[in-house]
């Protein structure tokens, strides 16, 4: 990385940890097909108006890798996803040179499971695979995105809570940081800014913050807001504002893939269900009763529906209610953010900064919180980023 | 009114064009049930902590009255609504006495209907309602809020462009005005704040508001927000915000009651019309296509419901969806913003205020506008009306 | 009952057990309102032209009575349901006396809790508690529909397989009976027709259906159809019929009431999703993906609202999608069934019907089978009823 | 045609007036792709189990021709369809020689247009095109099927109501008929099958049913029953039968394509709405409030989507509503309707069977009525298709 601060975020590195993932080879097909001009760029809020005055690195300096413990080649994937209506299978054949680079740059990843290295040497491995892929790239950052599947609600640990604790855990053997968490480990070590997109705990550990504020990089999480919680945040404040007391809110999720059938362990769908809620309790004020399930429903393949139901009360006790439906497709909900994230996160470090990155709140479900806590709002979140950004680029 | 400002507004009266209207007895009905603590103030903006800093009139202190062209007397619509589900019978007997005592304040109106007296004549009678009305209760300030029926579009005239051409044209008998707006005139004559909650042109035309700054009194309109355009309005900013790209917005209004036999009328229809679409087009930064149909549907009485379409695009193209349906009781969600409105109209004259209060666009659909064009987005009026409120009543 | 079959069933009992529930409390108050023509027969199919032609007892010849735990008296219950929203509170009045009436004929009945009486000892005082109640009133027959609440699926034992092995379980003291079958065995032993309106086991245990055809008795029976399965059995033939290829089906029902707290339980769940899958599967001639979720919302009341979720493939494999949302109250749909099934069987026990009653599948989500499998067609039923009864009445 | 019956219904040729529009190029390639077995017959009626005991003819023996006024080659048209996402692209290699052969049977059709030959002399030409093509395929018969823009609601004039005044109409160079009327009246004297698969007039005028009869040929008709109304005449008798009471029933169609651009032309759409609106009324029992919009909606392609609301009234007045929307695509829910009205036809012709074809009320919103009134429940004219099926190929 460079060391005198410019106007301009060049080469950036994206090491996406489930490269070989829907959301990661999107983001990979998106990223070329938006560069070559091939698509409008719908979707990316860093392509808004809001954000032109430059300062972000330009999408064609973006430069893909990543981890991942499959070995489906990308294109395979990306024939699947078109395939599945995900995006036209028309683009392929612009993309597939973008699509052989970036699987050239992927490499073995670690799902953690015992009787293999400790963390310890699984660690040197990644940050070793993190800091040859900086080199060979001579790239002026890079930014790791954990977009691999979510894991279950993590047993908390003495070692997470403190980075010294954390270090001598792993020096003596001890396998104490679930996968995600050793991901940002190693993410962190090798001087990475990093990104959590999944409610997976990541870089959330205390142990971890500590050592990104060691490292001085800054970091954003978690669990990228898609969907029914999108809209859940934007609707909310009308009861909020409006005064009207909600009774109950219940929703349903339909949906596939591979993050359906993730999320039909219910240990998943409950580190899932934590991240969604949250943000629904603070917006309103209060706990409110009702369900939100998520049912891995395999032949909807890529597509994603949601089904909200909120009753409540207007003057004088009117009972209401307002339902919603939304229906899009996973991937293409997410990629974008994924470049989006990458691209903000690059520039925020730039500027200097370190930590939590509270300005990217507008991108998560459950928004890693420096001292002030979240505003769960989409518009007020929406104008953080912008405030920020205008800032940052001044 | 006080000449010396203090830091709380006393006796208010609100003068009701449309009295005994649904809207207007849901108000009488509720502020005596709230203020009476027989029920919470669910619905009422004015009441949130936000807003209990104080600084605006007690519910008790609120004095209805108003002009309607009916004798239906208010119990009986209060018994209608009551029996039509808006709120439970049980509260009648605990607000009788408030029906009665605003029943006793409501003075015949005018329709406008040709071959009776001039509107100049009509303006003086008017006139007089409001002074005696305001001498009668001792009353600190008046605030007049139109809740009668949707007009129709006006046709628009020399006359109603400035008020030198206006006096002219009223003093040689012409039937300038339409009638939303003849009542305006008479509250800004007779020194009254004035809202206009429904779509008709009422203050918005500019030989009024050049009377309105002559008179130094402030106005709010127009076309209270209270169930699809609320939502649009909460809604929208995820489209412009997370750069989708919105293909088509559709929606279709089932409503019956008074409110629903007036937009069965094309021409008022029209009215309503051009005001909930001109937010959504600014929201979204763009006209998009599809239709928003009102359907006057008597057998749903006073339950309003509303189904909305929107196609967007996302990332590289792909088709998503997302549908909502509102299901509310129309004066239910009306009558609490009357209070509302009322209540700061009266706070921010006493402050000093004159002309169009952008801090009450929260409220409405078509907010009139200062110099600066209208921010649509629900939770920036809110924060609007916040902000105006901490320095108002700093 | 009387031994010369004649043109018209005569007074009538009906036997609730669960009498002091929602549905048994609002099918007293409904059959007093409609026959003493207070409110029009709406929802009562037993009240539709096609079944005018007589030979069912008249709704003022229902005598009512029944079993219960609980001692809330009827009027309480009924005052409850009027400010739930169930029916007006106008009509309490009108009714009380019809309540206070069933009241007088409800006796304490048995949640089968370990340590009381012998299931046999028990049974023998609920038998007498029938036959009292038909002497008391001088009935031509007694009906014993049971409303009470959802049990959990049945450990089948084999006493249950055959009359005298249950017989003896009996007699040596066993508790080997659910709850419902227990009501069931008494029933038949007093000889009273039987519907089993939940899905709990009541009749359907081998034995007791042994009983019936022995005792020369007619039943019908289970878990009546209500909302979302009424829906369901209307068009899943769209799709069987049209070819279209259902992948998957999905639901989610949200209600609160008894009912809600009562599926609570995951055990009670699971009973009422077998018996409102088995239809689905049937009609569509396959197993297909999706899950029923019932959720618990307190705060819904006795409202009950039901979203399904169709995804189908159409002509060269077009990705299409059926959605429908229905709202209801649980016991206005409930109750007037009880009142139909008991005039029809009442009917069909003149004729001289035994053993389950086919042409009743119309009511239920999992009909009762003759040696033939039940059409879940509700068109298709409901011309088998129409059929069987211009038979009947012939 | 062959003179003696046969078991089989040989080469049938499917004339197609539209034959260039979405509807008929996807019936096109459809039946090429599953007579080539490259997809499964799904939304083919006449491939269920339920007429698979043969007498159709079958799908490789269907001949395709017809008649169109543009010239957009079927190959283009096809593109044009994968592209919108009606089928996959991946099909269009597969059925390139079917849409070559049926290309080349595509002659120049009419529109109308005053100025032009005499009606007379159009149906002369008509004519022989139908007959050529009989010839020149050697076809056992042809089928002429309308799938053409919806037209306005014809004025009827007297030469509508007889075939001799109709007859010397033409002769005289009157230009009474309707374009579809035109086509239907050029079918029958070329002695084919007609369906009338729109709204518009076609073969119901008495003249052309006069002349149907006198020829001995069957027809069927109108306007098929795809998507709203199908659902709806599934769902009407749910309340009709549980003697719910339907206050109103409201519905919004969203729609692009050809057919939306026709259906926005307020007299096209009077066509549509009259079709749409008369079942519904015949299964309530009764006309009810409700508007049916149709909205023409450029954006949504080939896609369709309707909202249907229905507001009724259960068990003492109990409110309660159903709502559903409805997601499809225009031409793969039309096509296979197409191919089978065509088999189905084609076997009642060679049974010897002539005018309206009654059982065939299954595919069509205002089925052609014989003597009876139609019963327009979905299930039962499915079990009268059936039945017909099972004695005609007895």
């Amino acid at each position: 990385m460079s060391d005198t601060p410019s106007r301009h975020v060049g080469r950036t590195g994206v090491w996406l940890v489930g490269a070989r993932g829907s959301v990661a080879t999107t983001a990979v097909v998106g990223a070329a097909a938006v560069s070559g001009g091939f698509v409008p760029p719908t979707g990316m809020v860093s392509q808004l108006p809001e954000f032109a005055h430059s300062g972000l690195p330009a999408l064609d300096d973006l430069v893909f890798g990543g981890h991942d413990v499959t070995d489906t080649p990308l294109s395979k994937r990306a024939e699947q996803l078109a395939e599945a209506g995900v995006f036209p299978a028309a683009l392929l054949p612009l993309v597939v040179d973008a699509l052989r680079a970036a699987d050239a740059d992927i490499r073995t990843g670690t799902t953690g499971e015992p009787g293999g290295p400790t963390q310890a040497e699984t660690a040197a491995s990644l940050i070793d695979d993190l800091t040859s892929f900086r080199q060979r790239h001579r790239l002026d950052q890079v930014v790791v995105v954990d977009v691999s599947s979510t894991e279950p609600l993590p047993v908390l640990r003495p070692a997470h809570q403190q980075l010294d604790t954390l270090e001598e855990a792993l020096a003596s053997g001890d396998a104490t940081l679930p996968p995600s968490s050793l991901y940002a480990y190693a993410a962190l070590r090798a001087r990475c800014g990093y990104v959590g997109f999944t409610p997976s705990p990541g870089v959330r550990l205390p142990a971890l913050r500590e050592l990104a504020e060691a490292q001085g990089l800054p970091y954003a999480g978690s669990d990228a807001k898609t969907g029914e919680t999108l809209i859940r945040t934007a609707l909310a404040p009308v009861f909020a504002h409006r005064a009207l007391r909600v009774r109950s809110w219940s929703g349903t999720n339909l949906l596939g893939g591979g993050d359906g059938a993730t999320l039909a362990d219910p240990a998943a769908a409950a580190s899932k269900n934590a991240s969604k809620r949250s943000g629904l309790d603070a917006l309103l004020g209060e706990q409110v009763e009702g369900l939100t399930h998520i049912d891995n429903v395999p032949s909807m393949g890529e597509r994603k529906t949601a089904w909200d139901h909120v009753d409540f009360q207007g003057f004088l006790g009117a009972p209401m209610t307002l339902q919603f439906t939304w229906q899009g497709w996973d991937s293409a909900l997410a990629a974008p953010l994924v470049l989006d994230l990458v691209r903000f996160l690059a520039r925020a470090r730039q500027a200097g900064a370190t930590g939590p990155q509270r300005q990217l709140g507008f991108f998560f479900k459950d928004p890693i919180a420096d001292h002030i806590a979240p505003d769960h709002r989409l518009v007020i979140q929406f104008e953080e980023l912008r405030a920020w950004y205008a800032g940052a680029v001044r």
